[in-house]
């Protein structure tokens, strides 16, 4: 289950979260910062919310139990609505809320993380890049899936420009004193990733409050923890004092499409929206509007047929681990 | 019902929402766009969620009866979903989403809106402002109320620039051909608001995905128009041509705290999480680290104590209906 989810990272894409995590998620590990056999359960629950503790369990394992129950219930009651605590990295949030398109439901998927960004006016790191996943089913066209970081830029894209050495555009990021920075390593020295809008005058009001309500339903309405408290991934990172919760916190949500009209009325309605705003004149230099999701999907037929292209870095490091754990990786 | 909506949004600072707005949907009545007394109903529902029927009605008086579903189902049965269809404008989401949180419950609110707004790469205009309520309950802390427009900035703040023949910042606007625009008057010369992040470099595609979200959950689960057939607020604009449903569509959530931890507990953390951020360090220049909800909670303090400014063309704009319903003004 968890190597299905990290793969479906590095198929669509999102390099950031794919095999390359596997090491760090092995060094969780090997730091008892999480269970390998956890007791993964629902601690609170009506007939449409639950909460689950996950036992200290990685999210990947995690994750996928908990979207389960929301589908469960939206199959019951018309929605469900799963908040967790107790967890840890889920790798990416589409993977999860598509698990509900393939049910005809729309899917929600939300997690907070380790503090990287500093809301508008803050010199402090106080949230993740939190990202939020709504996946929603069509007819004949291909799915619409908004997965999106809660910032300006997600990280992975902060390290994709630390690897090649290249400036980030204004906007992205700030230094230890609160001021526009251009350089992709300003984290290491104090700096912080801004939320989605940049500046106070561009929204960068709104980018934190979205931030701060997946924060919310990820840890504070689960019992996890929340803000500055998120415990880090590397592990070479002391964790924060005075933890008000249990490990991270996810949030999932599933909606049955015939808990508000028939399915084919949805879908047809959904094509026509999809093939409106796909036809749409274009700005100069532009071919296409693009529909959420079409980015991910294209570079994940791409890479089915063609392979999935690893650094030179990533493939050294599942070697290493290969020869550890006695694995052969031409297997 | 109407008159407390609209007042609300004059407290709350959100002057372009208030009764400046009461002669347009008096217009929206003498052109047939509305109806004055609506047979307003649900058409579909399980018990997490429903489908409302607004007839036309004021999304005034519609979205009040729409929420109070939502209540009563998160009473039931942990959380409440209810989209509406055949509606037309209603107000502020901050006001609907409050109601929940007298609950002790998170109020979701959200409505599409006529298209102002240009995907990322589109020329065209294809969604609205679509705004977006999320008000969470705390303890001795007010609530967390984030009411966000998933634009740049929101189309009241272009007007209050436009009354001061003020530029806008670049980034909010682009003109007819696409380009960057300061002009807050280029919406008439077939310019478009931007969304959320401004252009693709700074997370664009990201507001576009948040109000297409809006869009979908208004209006596509209910059957009411989407994309660039909402019709439009003015009476002197045309309406569209081949619109695929029925007025404008909202969407309203409610979820009962305790449906997933003791209130207690959930607002102890909420109290912590909002003092934390409130006391972190702020950058040079700023005071305070603000909690959404904030700026909106002081306008609503000093207006309750000093009372509401109103522009001179809106006070006159009130004494003409006032006349022709003869309405005192002064009662």
């Amino acid at each position: 289950m968890a190597a299905k989810v990290l793969l479906s990272a590095d198929l669509r894409g999102i390099d950031s979260h794919g095999v390359a995590r596997l090491s760090g998620y092995i060094r969780l590990w090997e730091a008892k910062r999480a269970n390998a056999n956890p007791n993964i359960r629902i601690i609170h629950e009506t007939p449409s919310t639950a909460v689950v503790d996950g036992d200290g369990g990685l999210g990947l394992v995690v994750a996928p139990f908990a979207m389960q129950i929301a589908i469960d219930k939206a199959n019951n009651v018309g929605t469900g609505w799963v908040s967790v605590q107790n967890s840890n990295h889920f790798g990416i949030a589409g993977y999860h809320a598509l698990k509900a398109v393939e049910q005809n439901m729309i899917g929600i998927a939300m997690t907070n993380a380790s503090a990287l960004v500093a809301p508008t006016f803050s010199l402090e790191r106080l949230l993740g890049t939190n990202p939020i996943c709504v996946a929603i089913p069509a007819g004949e066209e291909p799915a619409f899936v908004a997965d999106l970081a809660t910032t300006t830029a997600a990280n992975g894209k902060l390290e994709i420009l630390q690897r090649k050495n290249q400036r980030a555009p204004a906007g992205w990021i700030q230094d230890k004193d609160g001021n526009v920075s251009t350089n992709p390593h300003e984290l290491k020295h104090g700096g912080a990733l801004l939320p989605l809008g940049g500046d106070r005058e561009h929204g960068s009001h709104k980018g934190y409050a979205l931030g701060a309500i997946v924060d919310i339903f990820s840890a504070v309405l689960s019992g996890a923890n929340y803000g500055p408290w998120v415990p880090p991934f590397p592990v070479y990172v002391a964790m924060p004092e005075n933890m008000p919760g249990k490990g991270i916190g996810h949030f999932f949500g599933a909606m049955r499409i015939d808990a508000f009209r028939p399915a084919d009325d949805f879908k047809k309605n959904m094509d026509n929206w999809i093939k409106r705003f796909r036809s749409a004149k274009t700005v100069e230099g532009e071919d296409q509007v693009l529909i959420p999701g079409d980015p991910e999907r294209e570079t994940e037929t791409d890479r089915l047929q063609r392979g999935i292209p690893l650094w030179h870095s990533v493939v050294e490091d599942l070697r290493l681990l290969g020869e550890k754990f006695e694995v052969s990786l031409d297997g």
